[in-house]
């Protein structure tokens, strides 16, 4: 991977842009500010996957590093902290990447006015309405990131046909999960396709075609990316799935077996629901989804899932679809194929994704 | 007028959309027919008033009717169901347009499914969840409505400033509202902004500037939409705050007395907490934003509204406002001043807008 910092240039782009929003917002009102000030804190911080993805492609597709591809690829990160604020709401999650979710930041906003007031209204509801705002403006500025981004109005054209495709699939995804969790049942089929859309093609194929669209490449390298990307995003979402339940929280951000306590209905859990006892799935079908787990219980789980080997089984996909990936990549052709630093990066990215340690 | 056929065009263009869309949603799977189909019957009624605006100041701006304005006005539709989808779900409103609001809608699916298999997750926080994405979807699809309708790449990019920031200030707006809700005043500063973010410039301004931009309109000419379209916004949107409180429910869609229930700081409400008596003020307090409020209840508050001279001062503000936006239009300088058929009929749409009857 040639020494271009991606992660400072997407910071650099998010944080400009919220001053100019900062900006346009203080016109509205002074309240603003603290939607602003939540939007620079959901932006902070992670891995930046996405924006990598959507960097590389660019490059693979023989994009010139000279034009403004981070600001553009910060659109993904704006995306995907839509994504995460709504889903927090929807999940009533209270933590994410180890600070109070959105919603739990501005109901403690709105339960300090009331404080001090002495009246106002319900925190808890104030907290989710400014949360769902928050995901609006962050789904919004998506947008006006990509196309004020500084690409010329081809590139833009060529790009917004994935834009489009990667916004709508990541909500369907989310639907199909909303729907999954609501059954009680598991269902492997769904958890396969809540796995690709919520997750894998929101993360690694469509950050690649955004970019390699931006950079005009042709259907052919569209379609190698694809090669690449699906399985190393299912891969990906495997492992996260895995590190929900069994992840260290300083590494997470999130509390331990957090998945457990929501009850989400992954891969995982469909492929052990699939393969336990008889014994093990009243056991399972007892505390599954349970939000008030006891550590024993989390642990009792753990074992269920480690014992009807849905664990291994799920490495053993990791292994699997990351080798595709792999594959894929070698036999892709790319455009910058004189020195290959697309493909290492590509390649680095790849193993970043699916490894045991976030 | 003449007899150009908006409400009819902006519904194929909808319905048209929504085709194509839920045939794409299909390829991710069968559960995706609920969100279209949520999405078909919130955009189906309506005034049609944001398209038609967007429409006239197309027209008033010179652009050609052959060009695919209808198709680029029905995303202002798109995104006004979007800020009603989440608002009804921040307000924990349960009716729109006389049918079951959104969340309550998916609540329902939710429950006739857990009925129909003994087992199953919490209708309500499912159908909350299943209104987000809703909202998102829509607010992804006015955006892909627009960019999708046909106009080249140079009219979409003079007019995606304007549909930037009429996202954006939409968004503020509701926050204004919320944190005004949420503070158990009223204060006739905070509400006169909701008022001109949450509505005026949303509803009237910024549909007027997105048609006038995609005609390729002058600043002089978009300068003077705004000199009808500011007040004009305005006005409509406290006739909407008297029809909230006044307005039968046979045309609203909303129960009688709605706003009250919900505690709506509008300017109505400001005007009568800065206005009226001791007696009457306590008496407000005791009742104003309680769910439970019943018919004679109501009543009381009416009169309290009616006997403090809110709705008399807002009755001339309407008035003053529609005239001054009358006064404008007059005055503008419109680019198809040979036959005046837009300006007629802006006159006639700022009647309509403000005028008792829904």
């Amino acid at each position: 991977m040639d020494d271009v910092d991606i992660a400072g240039g997407i910071q650099r782009a998010l944080s400009g842009f919220l001053d100019r929003q900062e900006q346009r917002l203080a016109a509205i009102g002074p309240e603003l500010t603290e939607q602003v000030r939540a939007a620079r804190d959901a932006t902070s911080g992670g891995k930046r996957l996405r924006p990598s993805f959507c960097y590389w492609g660019f490059r693979a597709a023989g994009g010139d590093p000279a034009l403004p591809i981070l600001p553009a690829a910060a659109s993904l990160e704006m995306l995907h902290v839509s994504a995460l604020v709504h889903d927090d709401v929807m999940d009533s999650s209270d933590v994410r990447r180890g600070q109070p979710a959105a919603h739990r930041r501005f109901e403690a906003l709105q339960r300090e006015r009331s404080d001090k007031t002495g009246h106002g209204g319900d925190p808890v509801g104030f907290g989710v309405g400014a949360a769902i705002l928050l995901g609006d403006l962050c789904l919004i500025w998506a947008d006006e990131l990509l196309h004020t981004s500084g690409f010329d109005a081809a590139a833009l054209a060529r790009a917004e046909q994935y834009f489009d495709a990667v916004r709508v699939e990541v909500t369907a995804g989310q639907y199909l999960d909303l729907v999954a969790q609501a059954s009680g049942e598991s269902d492997m089929d769904l958890a396969l396709r809540v796995l690709r859309y919520k997750s894998a093609t929101y993360t690694v194929e469509r950050p690649l075609h955004i970019g390699a669209a931006l950079a005009g490449g042709d259907d052919r390298l569209i379609s190698s990316l694809s090669g690449y990307g699906v399985p190393l995003g299912e891969a990906f979402q495997l492992r996260d799935d895995l590190l929900g339940v069994f992840g260290d929280p300083a590494l997470t951000g999130k509390p331990a077996g957090d998945d457990l306590r929501e009850g989400k209905r992954t891969v995982l859990i469909a492929y052990a629901v699939d393969h336990a006892s008889e014994i093990q799935l009243t056991e399972f079908n007892r505390l599954f989804g349970r939000p008030d787990l006891d550590d024993d219980e989390i642990q009792l789980l753990r074992e269920i899932l480690q014992d009807s080997r849905a664990v291994q089984a799920c490495e053993e996909l990791i292994t699997d679809r990351t080798e595709d990936a792999l594959d894929a990549l070698d036999r892709a052709e790319l455009a910058d194929d004189t020195d290959d630093t697309a493909r290492k990066a590509l390649n680095d990215l790849a193993i970043a994704a699916t490894s045991r340690v976030v």
